[in-house]
């Protein structure tokens, strides 16, 4: 029987095995060391079975090669445990609350604002409405969304709908490998890269009902709104934002759900999330 | 008209203030220190509609009070900038890729295993399956769930899914605020939680079509299996695993969707990951 001869192999793996250091509590992550040929039965991914609909992934993969933002700490990660030593591996990750794929909590610029893990899990459950500027940002590095390209995806898709997360694409993601080229710095010693307008912002707090905004950029705000403003209308009210999100141009423009996987860390202005879009 | 004067609002608050310091790159970040005052639209909050469905949080939040495995060190996060002082709240967070409601790729135990960064963003969002052992756990803290207890489930809601993936509820979750509770080491020095068996684990890779397989206990393995037996049985196949799960309880044993939101650290072990459940 199937069961049985895996449980029989990996019984006779572990017999067939050292036992290494026995140090850690009841030996049980020690004796993981015993395992490291391990049970993989052949063909077993062939069984996986397509899932209906399609589910695009909006999280760049981060490693200490993702581009930050002018003073923070780019991402880093050190070895715990591996394989070899005590049988599995384990890292120790340090990161700035704003690297990679990330949420802005209302926390990071409202001092009663919630913190990364007060947001609404409902909340991070949304139906997307992607914002198309990429043929503008082709030309203007500095291009933002305006109420008027909120008003033009209405016309084609209907009124936002209630609840709803505002995604601007840029196609500046696809620049995200080349960290010179996705922070664009001037010869005016500024980053320059696509963003929301303040009135924009103020658009959607006043006049729909949204639950965050996002950009494929690295920040909600650029040279044109220099002290933050959409941020600070966005978070103070209550919403929240995801930076650096990837692939928008691929979701389509209206009717997918995105799933913003924002980590709990208690007190947190934000942090590394997995973004997903569901249709 | 609300968007001109959350506009000129902004722009008083930004002018009212004094400019705080400008070393930043473009000054910008520094800018953001005018803005301690934002914006905050009364009633905002109330124009968020509910959602058609619920969602289901199925993570408990994290901080260095949250119990680790032995071995590992607690989450820590250390505040880099603060809204008072270049205006905007960030921290530095330190954390084992095992904390908190985290996944398990398979290059936890396999060496050629999936990175938790490559694990493809469909198999996160999978029919969900709760296997409730909760009554066996009261009286028995080491109780495992055995492959009658999937046969059991379906018995009662039919075959598992394609695709699914399958969590044991346990009630265990209910004790992460006391960590001697949760982690309940025993006066043999081991630790006593409910967790799968090897036999269970090796059911549903051989016989049934998963992508993961979840606990709301701190491993997946407990001393019944000390060689870290259905970790290997799961992550040998390609699968992945949830540790530390919370509020399975609450979810319905059949037909939500789960979606877990796993970091895309490039060469990761696992991490911290925002998991909910959908209906």
């Amino acid at each position: 029987m199937c069961n049985h001869a895996i449980i029989t192999h990996v019984t006779s793996t572990v017999r067939s095995r050292q036992l290494g250091r026995r140090a850690m509590l009841g030996g049980a992550l020690a004796g993981a060391a015993l395992l490291a040929s391990p049970v993989r039965p052949s063909g077993a991914r062939r069984q996986l079975a397509p899932r209906a609909g399609e589910v695009f992934d909006l999280t760049h993969a981060l490693s200490a090669a993702f581009p930050v933002y002018p003073g923070y700490t780019p991402f880093s990660a050190t070895v715990t445990s591996t394989i070899d030593g005590i049988g599995s591996l384990s890292r120790q990750v340090t990161l700035e609350e704003h690297v990679g794929t990330h949420v802005d909590a209302p926390a990071h610029f409202i001092g009663d604002g919630d913190d990364v893990s007060e947001i609404p899990a409902g909340r991070l459950v949304a139906p997307l409405a992607v914002i198309d500027i990429s043929a503008r940002a082709r030309d203007d590095a500095d291009a933002t969304v305006q109420p008027d390209d909120i008003l033009a995806w209405e016309d084609e898709h209907g009124e936002l709908p209630a609840g709803a997360f505002v995604a601007m694409s840029s196609g500046w993601d696809r620049r995200a490998d080349d960290p010179d080229a996705y922070l664009n710095i001037g010869e005016d010693g500024l980053l320059h890269f696509p963003a929301w307008s303040p009135s924009a912002a103020a658009f959607l707090i006043e006049e729909r009902d949204i639950v965050g905004v996002g950009v494929d950029t690295i920040s909600m705000d650029n040279t044109t709104s220099p002290f933050f403003e959409s941020h600070v209308i966005l978070l103070g009210a209550g919403r929240y934002g995801v930076e650096n999100l990837a692939a928008l141009g691929e979701v389509p423009a209206a009717g997918a759900t995105i799933v913003v996987g924002a980590p709990r860390f208690v007190g947190g202005s934000g942090g590394p999330a997995r973004v997903l879009a569901i249709t």
